[in-house]
This record gives structure tokens, sequence and C-alpha cells, in this order.
């Protein structure tokens, strides 16, 4: 079993803090009675108030079908703990099976949307659709964070960044630069 | 003087795995016979084949206009070494200055579009623009990535990951899977 994080209330206005660096992050989904995951690297920041979160689902995604029913999901996001479950999890389809089951994950309620928080995560975002396919010709996701829960220990989690092929990028060093140049904006 | 990479053409279908990790990049375009570079952290990958790029640029950046009039840009990815520029390339306008000789970088010449590729940065992908503002509400950018040059020394750059507030993360170690987890996808 991997360990659970223990997740604080955290303002939405400063997820950029934890998903503008670009980690895979793990998407969940509930509809119908049945949950499902999927793993994702392309997706940005849109905007800090709202909190608006972009994405790239592909039709071809089990989930696609669940989050554009449900118009919910949750952005969870792992460390390299879950490096093996972020592989799986993005190799198979929840189609045929339980991911939580098949990879020893544990569901957490939400408190504003049916989609269940992974509690093997460090970070947990609770989205609502804002806008679903803003263009007709690519499968474009525009969420509304409405509530986030994330860990406080460690201070920042050490997280993966697909560069395809297998291969993964683990974030590093910290730089604050606000001492050294301090003009700069947000 | 920074160091100027030397570039080798490379393949735009896999031009994710330097921009999927999320790296900050440095857009630069050309209008009406002038340059300008702004700093930019939320885009994403959106296709392979053709090699797309979704980003948001916000009207207040001087930028939005030379990009939407001349329907290209160059997306560049910085090093760690060029922080400074980084920093003050997003905390000042191009309408007032030449950046390209405030932060000390050179413009050399792309092959299909008129921006400029930055000499300094590890890689540039020349742009067009395949859709603008693909949801009314938001200014979001899909750019098609017609040539890509990346330089091969060393084999993957150091990249500025920004956090807001002042934080940057640096890219850490690589893990390759593929060996462990043979049958994960592309």
């Amino acid at each position: 079993m991997k360990k659970k994080y223990r997740k604080q209330p955290y303002d939405v206005a400063n997820i950029r803090r934890l998903l503008e660096p670009g980690p895979v992050v793990l998407v969940s989904s509930a509809w119908q009675g049945k949950t499902n995951i999927m793993t994702m690297g392309w997706h940005m920041m849109i905007g800090f108030q709202p909190a608006l979160f972009g994405c790239y689902i592909d039709e071809s995604n089990h989930s696609y079908d669940m989050v554009v029913n449900s118009r919910e999901c949750v952005i969870n996001l792992p460390t390299t703990e879950l490096l093996e479950q972020v592989i799986g999890i993005g190799n198979c389809s929840g189609a045929d099976q339980d991911k939580f089951a098949l990879f020893g994950l544990t569901t957490a309620p939400a408190e504003e949307v049916a989609a269940p928080l992974i509690a093997e995560c460090y970070a947990s975002f609770e989205c609502r659709l804002a806008d679903t396919h803003p263009n007709p010709n690519h499968p474009l996701f525009v969420w509304e964070v409405v509530r986030a829960h994330v860990a406080t220990t460690p201070r920042l989690p050490k997280t993966l960044h697909y560069r395809g092929d297998g291969e993964f990028m683990v974030s590093g060093r910290e730089i604050a630069t606000l001492e050294r140049y301090p003009n700069q904006r947000r």
C-alpha cells in the first residue's frame, strides 16, 4: 500500500504553484455508480480567479464520456512514489476494470463533486466543467477548480513530468527570485 | 553575453519531449519591422501529427496583437542560464522597448516564419496559427509547429518551471521506464 497524504483546504487562487510547472496528473471521475482514473500530461493554467484549468482529453479515453456526462472531475497530483500507478493507469482502459482496485488506490469523498479524491496523491482539485469543446476541432476542456486540498508535508512534492517514450523528468531544485528581482510581477 | 546554442533540425512529431514537461518558454514574434519576446508558462501539447501546441496569451500583452496580426510566432526554450532574461522579459512591455537589445539576446532567422529564433535558447519551434480564440471566452491559441530546431548538447536541457510568486522549479533527474514497464504506450 502506498502512503496516503493528509491534505488541508487550500486557496484555489494559488493552484498554479502546483500545476503550472507541468506535472503529470491523475484525473478521477464518477458516473452512474462507477469511478475511473486517467493519466494526463496535456494541460495548462488558464486563470486565477475564477481558477481555470484547461486540458486535452481525447475521445478515445473511457474518461471522456464520464467527464462529459458528469461535467465534473478531480485533478489529482501524484508524486514519484506513484510512478508505477501513473504508467499503469495510462496504459489500460477503465471500460474493463476498476482502476482504484487494480492499482491499490483509495477513494476519498470530495466536497462539491461526485468524483472521488485519490487519497495517495499529494493534492486534489475538485473541478466543474466551465466549457466543453471550446473548439470543434479539438477536445479541449476548461475546468473551474471549485475546491482544493493540498498536503503540507513536504512543503513541495516531487512530481513526474512526462517526455514521451517512457521517460519522465522529476522536479528538481527550487529557485526563489523575489529577493533578487524585486520588481517582478506575480 | 550568454552562450548561443548550435541547433539541429528536429522532427516536429517529437517536440513533446521538450514541451510536455511544462517549462517556461519565450515567445518571439515579428510584425511591421519590429520584434518582441514574451515569457509564457500557460501552454500545453495538443497533437503530434500535425504537431499542435496550445497556449494562453492575454490581450494585455504587447505580443498579443503581434501574433494575432502576423499569425506566426517562435516558441523558444530557455535554460537556467537565462533566468534573469526570463524574469526581465516577463516584467516589461515590448511596446516601449526592443527586448532583444535590452536583454542581450540575438535574433537568428527562421525558415518558415518572419518571427526570429532566439540564438541563446536550447530549442526553437516555428509556429503558424492553426486556430485563434478557439473559445470566445478565453484568449487561447492553437499553433501548428511547422519546423523545429533543437540543440544536441547537452542531451536534455535544464529548464525553468514557474510556480508563481517568483519561484521556479528546475528540471531534475530523468527516469527511463520502458525497460521496467515494457507494455506502456508512447
